[in-house]
């Protein structure tokens, strides 16, 4: 869909601000403001004191996440830095809020060390109850990630790196029963070494695939690639077990599957042809795809999909990362673990019943309804069962939670 | 004003958070989703790299601060730490919303170190469009105030001290007109010397106060003091001309004003016999006043004020902050002066006008609707005035774009 640049100003503009703080409570007299200020506040303080679980009974912070970015990977522009990134964060709150009715604040840093960035949040975390990394370059989000996880007790997620993965691996699932073929043994060219790229290969392989080769901007991955970073060559040990080399016509001649997480227009008709019969072609490069929806479909690949709305199987991260936060909000998840990531694809790909499967059909409508339900259900439930939940609900009631949230409330989506 | 413990609890517990992320815009389709996130959100991200002033024209930046502390010093409960902090932060953020339509994110940090404090804003501060810093124990707010002050170019408030002491100028301006003194000529004895108590000094003095004894723990300021901290030991250079020693006792004696910003029941009805006629007595400490005001007007005190609104003279900070973050932010001031306050306590005392002054009726009802407006417009043009407003207003225009924001619109103040 062409967006008109001076009408997206505009509304930037008019809006100033795409969320805004917005009261629970009103204080209109001495009263109102005793019991929500002082001394009101002090009694929920000194009970967080003896047991600090409280703040998540007394306050919003079990409701509350930040989304923490460096503005070094924004989008398709790069490293614009910590102003920048602001329409940009600001417009993933809204989309925490509209689709997870999850409070998010946006945290611009100006700052690259991960270091510091790790630092930072550990220093805030007492005020949230979960984090959302999000287009910090890559290896350093998966630096940030790993050692947020490790230090803290809330979920840390990254949408770019598990928001992508989660959708992909559910459209893929869905792919691969219309093509009539098993994870276990397709080959999938994953286009693209960056933090989507690499989580995406990794939960793959976490989901069965056997059979990965993955690409960075000097070829494939392995042995003889002089651009790895830590992160790439970590995954390099566990892909590519056929060992081939070159670059994306090797890479691509005979696979099942292309996944392109990287730039427009990389791909051409003569790289689809090239692939085995009944091909799937993820094309999710933005604004661009990897190659155009029409050439891929007129090179004879079978399932297309490509990131934006405008053609059949849009992928769009909305339909993951509000629902996957809500599940480990809901439950006091104290992690996100490969486990929850792989229920909730498995629940987003079972939205799309079997009979209504088809080339042009592989997820439901980016905008349905049951999405974040079923993903936030699924995440729940794992979390649950898993033994990560400090809040172990029992089954369905995420879901019928979530829906109520979404769906149940005048102030939400009007 | 007695709070019920219970009732404030269940109250904190269905609130579950005295604040939530509200949407400015809906996102219902394809073409919403295009506008308002990918690639919408770009169009805005790329002006601002070049140049970052649009960050405060094309998003929530201009309008939204945050509420800082370490909890060292919340309220009357001390060093409770930052998760037993949120309660309180949040009644914070509440108000600067309802009384200021400022949208102000709690920001609890796991550190008491003012250079960690002071680094983590330097890293979000492209996030924001002001900072207020909060509970932090002195000396360390004074650290964290001065050093943030030299190092960004937005506004940063500290309630507890800024706030309390434009309070205080205020309200004293008008009862020294009731008691018909002038504050070049009296003793004030502030009894306290912390965030609240050095700040008031530091402004009572910008305002031509000449004559100041302030007290801490171990007695009043100066030479004799074996317990002052630094900010302390400046301010004893400042005070006391008459080189009065010993404690609250030595410092109330023929004093013509008591200002307590320390701890509940310090002060006796004997205390306040030893002031000098038509004394004027201001017990600021929460949740208990340094003397109850019965016995204070019982002890002939003039003019009786206390921090709750049991009595005539309310004195609560809701009348100060709020607008004078609104009339900063307004006008994107690069930071805040004494002069500001100045304005402030200014404007905070001439809403009451000089016919309806009494002393049962020093400042307007801690909720008028003009105190607000009023002060935004009087800190916005010493702003403009100071050269200190990167968007410099005409007069007249913060005032009204204040009344509104809180009076105008049907979304706020229901």
């Amino acid at each position: 869909m062409t967006i008109d640049r001076l009408r997206a100003l505009d509304l930037h503009r008019r809006a100033k601000g795409k969320i805004k703080i917005y009261p629970t409570i009103n204080v209109r007299n001495e009263e109102d403001l005793g019991l929500a200020y002082v001394p009101g506040s002090v009694y929920p303080s000194l009970a967080i004191t003896e047991d600090p679980a409280l703040s998540f009974e007394y306050t919003g912070r079990g409701n509350r996440i930040a989304v923490v970015t460096d503005g070094s990977a924004v989008l398709g522009i790069g490293n614009v830095g910590p102003e920048a990134a602001l329409p940009v964060m600001e417009g993933k709150c809204l989309l925490f809020k509209l689709f997870g009715d999850i409070n998010a604040i946006p945290v611009c840093l100006d700052t690259s060390d991960p270091d510091e960035i790790i630092h930072h949040v550990r220093l805030m975390a007492p005020t949230l109850g979960g984090v959302n990394i999000e287009d910090i370059s890559s290896p350093n989000t998966f630096t940030v990630v790993k050692k947020l996880r490790s230090v803290l007790d809330i979920p840390v997620l990254c949408d770019d790196q598990h928001g992508t993965a989660v959708l992909v691996l559910a459209a893929l699932k869905n792919a691969l029963k219309v093509v009539q073929k098993n994870l276990q043994d397709v080959r999938i060219a994953v286009i693209g070494a960056g933090a989507a790229g690499i989580a995406t290969s990794e939960l793959l392989l976490a989901a069965g695939a056997r059979n990965i080769v993955c690409l960075n901007s000097a070829g494939i991955l392995g042995e003889d690639n002089p651009k790895m970073d830590h992160i790439q060559r970590e995954l390099a040990l566990k892909t590519n077990p056929e060992g081939i080399r070159g670059g994306i016509g090797e890479a691509l001649k005979g696979a099942d599957v292309m996944i392109g997480l990287s730039k427009g227009n990389l791909v051409t008709g003569e790289h689809v042809r090239s692939m085995a019969s009944r091909a799937v072609v993820f094309a999710l490069a933005l604004p661009e795809p990897e190659i155009p929806y029409e050439e891929a479909v007129a090179a004879g690949a079978e399932v297309v999909a490509t990131g934006t709305a405008e053609h059949p199987n849009p992928l769009l991260n909305l339909q993951a990362f509000p629902g996957i936060m809500r599940g480990a909000l809901d439950v006091r998840a104290n992690t996100i673990t490969d486990s929850m990531l792989l229920a909730a694809a498995d629940a987003l790909a079972s939205i799309t019943e079997e009979h209504e499967l088809s080339r042009q059909k592989i997820l439901p409508d980016p905008f349905c309804d049951e999405s974040a339900p079923r993903v936030a259900e699924a995440v729940a439930q794992k979390a649950v069962e898993e033994g990560m939940a400090s809040l172990p609900l029992s089954p369905g009631h995420v879901y019928n939670e979530t829906w109520q949230r979404l769906y149940g409330s005048s102030l939400v989506r009007i």
